[in-house]
């Protein structure tokens, strides 16, 4: 097997590549291939790529890895481009976050209903949006031919605009349906033997299949909400390590009474205003840390991402084995399976992010969807006419969808008056005075000099 | 011609009815019809038959005009079924705003954003759909070929549901789209030679055409508004008195810079609370009177209502002649001209609100769209592709669909939930407290008995 080039765009966010390159060294059906890291931070890019390298040869991957912080080098003739790229990095958001939140709009004016979780900038997403438009304008001359795997954030967003505004193909992929083996562990099942489905947007989907042994599973649910959520939450309120830990949380059963479905992964943290609309509120439904988007939340996990890196440099510096940091076993990633499948036609059903066309009815084609797919050689099938029931499309669906056409909007086409729209229906809005001066506060700061333009 | 039969409902409102009737005993084309009045208030049936008999004495209109309180009488062979009926009536729904205002929601929970107008009662519509629905189950028996004309608000939302809940044949009508022989008047132009289109959902219409003498005239609607908006303005303030006046207000001009095409009708009473966040920002936008929206104005739009009736009863009592309050001359309301198209097979152009089925590009099939359409003895004759610019899409036309999902699956499954998920998202919400604290104070009124059960 020749193997195949595969450009990882934004690799020197090392705490996610790392996980990726692991699972790359341990996938001999993708060895003899080319890896090659971009970034534009040359330290983080070197780390990355002392990993990588490291890595390769403990494990002896035959693997050939390189980097480059020329990323239309790296595009040319590649089979696959993985972005992970945040434009601007953390300290940015954190910045517009801390603005925004002077001005009363708690945790972010990212943090809109529906579209809740801290990192997810959407309408003010301008410089995301424009990185993983020039990196497409890039593939489609570089190659042309080649996949796009979206990791980096909105990917619903995201891919759909890349769906829509170029001939590329697209992937997103996100971990978030793993949540449904938390719901197996915590409710005493063996995962082996459960089976899944969840679907509708990336960190909007709903379990609309769950099965035990060959029966519907739902009823252990019930079960477990009627006669063990109660113990659980009060050992859970007690133990809460990690802000991510909300997948049985009264947050998600609250979700399931209101809307039919269980709620799996991200789809937890999202919700409207009712879980979220102070500290204490997130407190009571996602637990002491309240949840991953709450100041204490994410704290721990920027704290965490940071600790992650150190201790790969502390590895690296003092020639630690790395397979003690990062065994040498695959993850539960979808990047690499999917690449595999699609690189060595080995067909599997793999959790994706494509454009809808027809897999669940009542969204239009050109939206992308989240749904469990057919990978293989061939790129991705779909099983269509899936349906999600008619509470979850019209309180969960539509408006989580209206706020990405919002978004993709107000990328195209600029003008203040769309940010104006999306705060003046915010229900921390004061005034519409009160709009006018985070606005100008938001795009005051020196970061945002060339976002102003295009929102003037 | 054997003339048809139209059972008019709720045609007690007869500052409504009045119109109609007058409508009906001028137009030749329909004589020989029966015409059968019906409503739950004896004293008002009797008025408006008085007012009917009356009338078509006066004008010598070959009509036989009655009246019952029995609805399934009424209905027995009917060709066309006037729905104006306003389940619950007017003061239901001020006793309703004024509990959602004492709760710090200015003007009424029913006037969330892009449905602002005062009295289309959407989630809070629960007796108002029960109603329409009784109404077509008795259509469905009595008089299945019937149509049914629907003229009571909310339009939109009653006319999609029955849609999708029934096969009989359902037109929403409304006089709004007349809003475009203000523009021409404004702007000093012949409407006879002015061409008009405006289509969206009802009262939320936008000018998709607009020409003069042959050209296009959106040039000369520019002009105005660079050079004699202002002017019009400063002489508009002063001399309002008509808070309905408001086609070409600040708010419409606003509109149109921030969607880009001109709003038409109560289009411009919509918007976001840009417009509408309390008395002195609608004054801003709506003129003193503070549009028709305002405490100011719905109070005089409701003395103008009684004023009508009294006059009525008045000319009744003292035998003045009823031309005079109503000359013998058809107005501008589509609703007998629409009759007259379909029992005469008189083909015209008329503005109605049907199922999309293509019409508008991008909007699902079984959603209602207001457009111009051919009307004949076949019925409705969709000109099918037209588009509407992605801004006003994305921006009013998802967003006001989403509202009227919303409002169908609540009044189809109840469930108190929703009414909770409305208000969680509504700028005016002070925490998830406060919005049980509204719930509880309206669902607890005796009129709400039913209604609480439904949202239980």
């Amino acid at each position: 097997m020749p193997g195949v080039k595969i450009a990882i765009i934004g690799a020197g966010s090392v705490a996610w590549s790392a996980k990726i390159i692991r699972d790359l060294c341990v996938t001999p059906e993708l060895y003899g291939s080319r890896i090659v890291l971009v970034d534009i931070d040359r330290e983080r890019l070197d780390l990355a790529y002392g990993f990588a390298t490291r890595y390769a040869s403990e494990v002896k991957a035959d693997l050939k890895i390189e980097k480059t912080m020329d990323r239309r080098k790296a595009l040319v003739d590649a089979d696959f481009v993985v972005n992970m790229a945040m434009a601007m990095g953390h300290g940015y958001y954190e910045k517009m976050r801390m603005i925004s939140e002077k001005y009363g709009y708690y945790r972010g004016i990212n943090s809109v209903e529906w579209n809740m979780v801290s990192d997810y900038h959407t309408v003010w997403g301008y410089y995301q949006f424009k990185l993983v438009m020039s990196i497409v304008r890039d593939i489609e001359e570089a190659c042309p031919d080649a996949w796009l795997i979206e990791l980096a954030n909105p990917v619903f967003e995201i891919t759909t605009l890349v769906g829509r505004e170029s001939k590329v193909k697209v992937i997103g992929l996100c971990h978030g349906h793993l949540g449904c083996k938390d719901i197996a562990r915590v409710l005493g099942l063996n995962f082996e033997e459960a089976e899944f489905e969840a679907i509708g947007f990336n960190h909007t989907i709903w379990l609309t299949k769950f099965r035990y042994k060959g029966e519907d599973a739902y009823p252990l649910l019930d079960e477990w909400i009627e006669k063990n959520a109660e113990d659980y939450w009060r050992h859970w309120r007690r133990e809460q390590k990690d802000p991510f830990d909300v997948q049985m949380s009264p947050a998600a059963v609250d979700m399931y009474k209101v809307y039919g479905l269980f709620p799996v992964g991200d789809t937890v943290r999202n919700g409207t205003w009712k879980y979220h609309w102070n500290l204490e509120t997130k407190k009571k439904w996602f637990g002491p840390l309240g949840g991953p988007d709450s100041e204490i939340g994410w704290t721990i996990y920027l704290k965490g991402h940071i600790r992650e890196i150190e201790k790969i440099k502390d590895a690296l510096k003092k020639s630690l084995p790395l397979t003690s940091l990062y065994p040498p076993e695959r993850s539960d990633e979808e990047v690499v399976p999917v690449i595999n499948s699609i690189a060595n036609n080995e067909e599997s059903i793999r959790q994706v992010n494509v454009p809808n066309r027809g897999a669940i009815a009542g969204i239009p084609n050109d939206v992308t969807v989240e749904i469990p797919a057919r990978v293989d050689g061939g790129g991705v099938h779909r099983i269509t006419g899936k349906r999600l029931p008619e509470r979850i499309m019209k309180y969960v669906i539509y408006p989580r969808m209206m706020r990405m056409e919002w978004a993709l909007e107000a990328f195209l086409e600029g003008g203040r008056d769309l940010l104006f729209e999306w705060l003046i229906t915010d229900p921390r809005t004061k005034s519409p005075q009160h709009v006018d001066e985070v606005i100008n506060a938001l795009l005051s700061i020196p970061e945002n000099r060339e976002m102003a333009r295009h929102f003037n």
